[in-house]
């Protein structure tokens, strides 16, 4: 076996054994197989793709190239959560004290930031005080006092998938179903839950922007999911727009415990349910009704809000701000956008307002780059709202950059509306 | 501009501009873009092809990496030969000296073999004291004084290509029409002569399979080579059988040696004069039926020979095995294989023969080993030849190698015959 007939076969689209893929993944992981190989092998799967078995293939060789979590210490199924990413999204810390306060556990990992696209432990950063590196009993055992517990990935999963993740970055070949399937859900399989949601955004704040792309990539994941022996499930969900009004760290988490305070509703709160529900029925809490009712519940009752408070607590963050939203990092400097003329919102470009608010120091473009907590945006609208002439648009916030024109126009431009004649407002 | 963007240009089939492919070509030359990017490029031209134009844009970068050759100081119009390889592939010392005897000057560069194909300076080498590494200066005058001469590809010539070279070598990334074209076009435009005649194999033996991808081939370097301001002209021989009985180093020289005494006719003959023909043409010597005519005296005049013999001798060569051939290195050890039966020769895989006679040390599999410039093949037969049971297929020659089990298995099973009946020879 070597690594040149390997790359000439999926070249010439002949499938490859599992051996083979094993033989792939372990001797570029070891460092035998050398980056150029591997970025050809990869070019040819974005062109002539790997069929279901292969992906079933690559991710568990991917998943077998560093520990897989032995869970069977946590006392309850365990139910795992995984969203493609996207802008402002912040269900993770919603759904996850939420599905707590139903009965099951949720043990979660997530990553950062980069480039458009926000990352779930750097908005848990911008609570003061919050570990997101801590060892693995102790993350069992906060799973097992609250039901809930997001941290760090560790080093010691998937090293193959870090290291071909960044190969791809800088080899033009991200953007492969197959090889985004792998890569999520080599991490998923090593993480190791019992059950399993997808949660696959769609959109141009998505990595998938159109429905069948997510519709495939779903499918597939479910796929592998079940292949590997775990209950699993894909759902598509809208991502065209921001995930709720709020885009940054600590404006998003601000967001999120106004949501488990239950004053935030719409289409965030609407899919927080969804998820959440899904993630029951999964763990065969009950019918999906039955599971949807209990997630209302779960928020209304403030046993989620407890839940996160506690969560956080345990952490080492400082739990007051699920009292007061008030506490968490608030930006030196803020500017708003006002609505040049009577307008009507019919569109928002969530990935041009992710880019805005990287640009207000929200995000980082390259790996290990500071960000600041306090920056980002708020819309002050929902898609189809009529603003008038003057009434704010967006808030941008930033510690870093006093200078907003750049930001402003990116953030302005990402809106689509319509100027509605003098009068036409109701 | 970077390395990424372009990458993701030729992997959405989005025509490159001419800078764009300059940068990428000189940023891998300089070593700033690193393999990893070049070669999911190149796998990215594998399978979604390049346009013309970026094909000429290609060969124009590679060919600007290093020298262009001014041969102003030669005499008389320079004609430039290449052939795409193959094996027992010894026409360029046939028709270099044939042509040059015509009244064109040929100045020819060319390469050693790897893997089953031979290399025109390997043959050379075989000839004792034949100096390949002769200096520029050196070089135009032996082709002032003979009209010919051939010397190994220098260092200081496309480096870019050498250094893609080798990457697609081990990235699976050989079997690309623009690829091939620009890497054998560099090189023949940074030698830089007035005329070029391309000889493209095609069958089993060459790199080109079918016809069709051999007269794709010819099509795209001729219109390679007429963009960069040339004479230039493709023509599509076989290569399904090899060239002549003769394959392996000096069993090579023999051969070609023969031919221009006069004592070889057959396939050939005909195709080194076909090949002599089209570049006198193509130099504006007559009319193709005139340029024949004047191949077929060159050779049967022995003034061909003269030249040949004079070019070795000035070149360090011992001419003398140009009245003897008897005086060149001669295998230690010879193995005959017989017909097993009364059998008619219907094909032979060229390919496989070549193999062969690497097993027995005429070839190299990586760059820098060590040949038996003595070891081959010699076949007794031509295509369609009745052979009787227990008459001689091949001989095999080797001075490294005395089990000649593997090569006369891998030989033996290279030919394709019919079992005759008994009685049924003639």
């Amino acid at each position: 076996m070597n690594a040149v007939d390997i790359i000439n076969k999926t070249k010439r689209k002949i499938k490859l054994a599992e051996d083979e893929i094993k033989y792939l993944v372990n001797g570029y992981t070891s460092g035998e197989i050398p980056d150029y190989q591997m970025s050809a092998w990869l070019m040819a799967v974005c062109l002539n793709g790997l069929s279901e078995e292969e992906t079933v293939s690559l991710t568990l060789a991917m998943r077998d190239s560093g520990d897989i979590l032995d869970l069977s210490c946590i006392e309850k199924i365990t139910v795992d959560k995984h969203s493609t990413g996207g802008v402002g999204d912040k269900t993770s810390m919603i759904i996850g004290p939420a599905a707590a306060a139903c009965g099951v556990a949720v043990p979660k990992m997530s990553g950062r930031g980069l480039g458009h696209t926000g990352g779930t432990i750097d908005k848990l950063e911008s609570i003061g005080g919050y570990r997101v590196d801590v060892e693995f009993d102790e993350f069992a055992d906060i799973v097992n006092k609250t039901g809930f517990s997001i941290i760090s990935q560790s080093g010691q999963l998937c090293p193959a998938d870090k290291k071909i993740y960044a190969l791809r970055n800088s080899t033009g070949t991200v953007d492969s179903i197959p090889l985004i399937c792998a890569s999520i859900m080599s991490k998923k399989l090593a993480l190791n839950a019992d059950c399993l949601l997808l949660d696959v955004k769609c959109g141009t704040g998505a990595f998938m922007k159109t429905p069948e792309d997510a519709k495939k990539l779903g499918e597939l994941m479910e796929k592998v999911g079940i292949a590997a022996g775990k209950k699993c499930r894909a759902i598509v969900t809208d991502m065209n727009t921001p995930l709720g009004c709020c885009i940054g760290n600590s404006l998003e988490i601000k967001e999120a415990v106004e949501l488990l305070q239950g004053k935030v509703k719409g289409r965030l709160y609407d899919i927080c349910i969804e998820l959440t529900a899904n993630m029951l029925e999964l763990a065969g809490k009950g019918t999906i009704d039955e599971c949807t009712a209990m997630a209302v519940d779960a928020i209304a009752s403030g046993k989620a809000l407890d839940i996160l408070k506690k969560t956080i607590e345990l952490q080492g963050g400082n739990s007051s701000i699920c009292d007061d939203v008030e506490r968490l990092p608030r930006a030196k400097y803020t500017h708003v956008i006002y609505a040049p003329r009577d307008v009507e919102i019919s569109a928002v470009d969530a990935e041009e307002l992710g880019m805005a608010s990287l640009i207000l120091g929200a995000g980082r473009i390259s790996k290990d780059e500071e960000i600041d907590y306090s920056a980002g945006i708020v819309l002050e609208f929902e898609i189809g709202d009529k603003i008038s002439m003057d009434a704010p648009l967006m808030t941008l916030y930033s510690s870093c950059v006093s200078d907003f024109s750049e930001a402003a126009y990116r953030a302005y431009n990402a809106l689509k509306f319509r100027t509605l004649t003098d009068g036409a407002l109701t």
